[in-house]
This record gives C-alpha cells, structure tokens and sequence, in this order.
C-alpha cells in the first residue's frame, strides 16, 4: 500500500529508452500492492505498470513470475503482460532496483463480490492452472508447514497478546494438521493469493488478475481453499454457502476435481488460513503502528480457521464428490 | 502521500452517475498531494482525478479552490479543470467525504529542474496572478505571520531538540520580520504552494500547475519569493543564480514588478522559508515515525532562511529596481 522507492523523470526516461512503448507522458506512483512499489505510466502507446522490486521479493524468483506472466498471457489467461526490452530482457535497472514494465488492465477489484463474481474467479482459477500445466519452470512454495512453523517460531512467544489461549490453540492446529496434510494432490503452477484485490471486474466480467508474485507449485486445491476463504465469508465472519458453491461449480465447469481433492478441501482451507492468519500476525507483532504496511487484525481469520475446524465434510462447501 | 479514504466501486459508479464523463474502466489511489485522498480514474471519457477532501481541508473554502481553478482553467492557465456535475455543482459526496472529480494533465513534475524550467515557472506564475486578478471571491491567507505565530507557538518548547539555539533564532526571525514586513505591495491571487511536485512538464514545455489547496489572497511577490525557495535551492544547500535569474526574467516577462516589491524579495524570501520551514518542524515534532504524512527535514530551510537574512539587496537574486 505504499511506494517505497522515488523516480525521478530523468531516470525513467533513460530506463524506457530500452522499450519500445512510445514517449512518456505522466507517471503516478499507486497505492497498491504491499511488496513492491508501483507506478501508473501513461506513454504514448498507452498505459502501463511500473514495477520496482523491493527487498520483499527475492530476485532470483523474476524469471518465474514474470515467465508465468508472460506464459499465461499468451494462453488466454487475462493476466498482465511483461513487455519485452529492446534486447528481450523482461527488467532493467532503475533507482537502485530491478524494475519491470507490465501491460496495464483496466477494471476494477470488488469490496462486495457476489457469488456471479465467485463464480468466474473459480472459472479463472482452473483455467490458470490448466494454463500453467506446460510452465517449463517451478518454484518451490516457502509458504507451506515448515514454513508456517518458522513464522509461528517467530511470533509464537507474543501471540497471547493477540488473544488469550492462541498459542495453545495454534500449536494444537499444528499438530492435527501435519498428521492430515494430504501427500498426493493434483499439483502445479497455483496463484497463491487470489484475494478479491487481486482480481478485476468491469461489470460481471473478470477483466484481470495480477499480482503473480507468491505464484508457486502445490495442490491445485491449497489455491482453491485460499480462495474459499478470501471470497466467501461476509464481513460478519459468517461463511456464504451461495458464494462457496459458485465458486466451487465455476471452478469445475473448467477443471473437475477429484474426490480426493474434494474430500481434502477441509483440511486444505484450515492449512490456507492458518498460513495467512500468520503473515497477519507476525505483521501484527512487528510492524510499528502507523507505518506504511497496512495492519490487519489476524484474529479475523482465527475465525475462519475455527469454521473449517468445524466442518465435517466438504458437503458443507456446497460441493460433493 | 497516501490515500486514507478507501472508496469501494459501487459507491464510485454511483458517484459517477451524478457526472457526464462516461463509464468506469479503472481506479487506482495515487501517493500524490499530502492533504487529501486522489485516485486516478480511467473512464471511457478519457483518464481524471478523483479528490476527497480529508480533514486537513476546510470544505468552506472549498467553492473558492475549485472556482478558481474553473477560472484560471477558462483563462487559459494550464490547471486541472473541475468537472461540472449534471446538476450543476462542482463537489458531491462520496465514501463520506465531499468529493471533487478534476480533468487530468499529462506531464511529470522535475526532481531535477534547470534554468529553462525555472524559466517557464516564472511566467506561468505571472500569468496565473494576472488571470486571477477578476476572480470574484477572495480568501485571506491563514499562513501570515500571525499564522506563523500559533505554528511556532506550537513547536517552539521542543525546537532546541532539532537544532540547539534554534528557539533563539527563530524568535530573533519573528522581531525583525515584523519589523520588516511591508504593508503596501500588489496584491491579489497567489498559488500559495508552488513547489516543483506541483508544477508538471513535458519536455521543457510546462504542462500543468496543480493543487490550488493553499491558494489565497497575499502580496504577488511572496508566491514569487516562495518561488525562488522552491526552485532555485540545490541539493548542497547553494542558491543558484542563473535559475533564479531565469525565474525572475521569466516572471518579468508576462508581469513587471514595481520597485517596492522587488526591494522587497530579500524580507519576503525569508518569511517564506520561516513558514514552510514552520509547517515542517511541526510535522517533525509531532508526526509518529513511519506515518502516512511524510516527515521533512526543518533544518533544509532554515539553512534556506539564512542564506536570505545575509542578503543586503535583490540584485544577489539576479534582478535589479
């Protein structure tokens, strides 16, 4: 939500002298997206987004995302382009970082989705796996158990501040869900972070998804239960059964899932959102009121974890195998 | 340098609605403009800003900003056009703040600006002081030195923790500003606020000057003065001769200035550092670190108020009586 490194006009000049895309016109840095900074360019030959990476984004993975960008664009997927420098490099230097030029997509991502809306990011979400089939390169996902250990390592000591009886609870979480993770699901190229601000809509129609930037390997259904728990629950904490089943259905008018998928959806939703429950409370912990991450409460999504805790099957997501 | 009011995309469509400028295709909240929340709009009308007014700005003052902006606009000064709603009005009401859509300008404003640019700034601030010269309303400037006077009032117990003996100092400044102060130079619109952030170019041709947030009625002279602040310090400290030559000539072309408002540049200059070295120094002592208002450095001006108290005439700006 923040931009973090300044450009000056000079500089950007000189950086799009390696691309073809016209002549500058104005340029306005976008308080959008929390790991990098952003700006909106106008040029000649339209608009774009200028990307700068900073330190959150290990630099070594570029070639993966903006590869699969670039990959899943050309298979239809309405997802931002990366243009191409003169020489064919996909960034350049700029300010101190390495940057990128990423076509720009009009639309607009949604605080109230409905289950229309659901519908089409779960027909998005199969039909950007089933375009990431052939992606020659991978990446493995640090966001998995180990890793929700460490960042639980790191938070664990203050996280009764937070709420009294977390910890217990969240070690308990832990235990139950190393012994039912699933070891043989589908897998492949997910999104791994298909919240509603990373989609756009232009009326009915889903217009764009971006952000690609925690794109990884794992079960295609770990992306499905991400997105049953950035899509479905109501700002009450109530989960909507109308929304779920839209998602669900829209996913597999484009990619059935296999009973074992289905049966594993529980499990999978209480993994997805333990993992962002923890980067909400480890941000919660550490980062100074105030300061330009924005803060969210992680017990928000203790409630969700609590919901799938509950559930018995995935009938209850208005699936059944 | 932050957006602090989040506005959802039904409640804009139907901001919108109230307006002839076509439908919807993006919006994206820009780190632009540290008094109130902007959003760049891309419509099929073509693109436009969208600004919520926060609490920093008095809504009284409100028909006053964007009538002059309509008359500058209309007179043929290079400023961003409000947009006229269907009913008529310039504001309405949007994620409960009131709400201005204006046209957007092409162009970048200059971290680095030259003598040129400095060039262009001068005559395209004489010709706004000329065009609004029959602007029917008026606004007294709230930052005069009694103004000045609750700032420092404000700041003055903490001061010496900036800079040891500064308290001193600037009380000194205070007495012999009032002292020095003229009482009878021409007057009538002044920007206010003309930095180089809200000044656009595109190439060497000035292409936009925004943010009239601060415009009122005071001396020509001091925007001048304010100009030769902003423009013509370098990044060491120095003043640059030849851009405050080339600010001055500029100015003079489009407006001449009388004798008595070029005597009087020396006393000007430093009351405008003292303002907006006031301003700073408050937000330095009370601004948590890490907070969305961006914290400046007081002592860049105060060095810049210095540099204009060892003055003896405005011939060592580079113009003559």
């Amino acid at each position: 939500m923040a931009v973090y490194t300044d450009v000056s006009e000079g500089e950007l000049q000189a950086f799009l002298k390696g691309y073809d895309v016209g002549d500058l016109l104005s340029y306005k840095g976008i308080a959008e997206g929390s790991e990098n900074s952003n700006y909106l360019l106008h040029t000649s030959g339209g608009p774009y987004i200028l990307t700068l990476y900073e330190k959150r984004v290990d630099h070594r993975d570029l070639p993966f995302f903006l590869g699969l960008m670039d990959h899943l664009a050309h298979k239809g997927i309405v997802c931002p382009l990366p243009v191409h420098r003169r020489d064919g490099a996909l960034t350049g230097s700029l300010a101190g970082r390495v940057a990128a030029l990423i076509t720009f997509l009009e639309g607009m991502w949604l605080r109230k989705p409905t289950a229309a809306h659901c519908r089409e990011v779960g027909k998005a979400l199969a039909a950007l796996h089933l375009a990431g089939a052939d992606f020659p390169l991978s990446r493995r996902n640090a966001l998995q158990i180990a890793g929700w250990r460490k960042l639980w390592a790191g938070a664990r000591d203050r996280a009764d501040e937070v709420e009294q009886g977390l910890v217990a609870e969240i070690d308990r979480e832990f235990a139950e869900l190393e012994k039912a993770w699933p070891v043989d699901l589908p897998e492949g190229i997910i999104h791994g972070d298909l919240f509603p601000d990373n989609v756009f809509f232009l009326g009915d129609r889903l217009s764009g998804v971006i952000d690609f930037y925690f794109a990884c390997n794992d079960f295609y259904a770990y992306d499905l239960a991400t997105c049953m728990n950035a899509w479905c629950f109501e700002k009450d904490h109530s989960y909507n059964l109308t929304k779920s089943t839209a998602l669900l259905a829209g996913y597999q008018s484009i990619r059935l899932l296999e009973p074992a998928e289905i049966a594993a959806l529980p499990v999978l939703a209480r993994g997805s959102a333990l993992r962002f429950m923890l980067t909400r409370l480890y941000d919660w912990l550490t980062v100074a009121d105030g300061a330009l991450v924005q803060k969210r409460d992680p017990m928000e999504i203790v409630r969700r974890l609590r919901f799938h805790r509950a559930v018995r099957s995935a009938a209850e997501y208005g699936i059944e195998a």
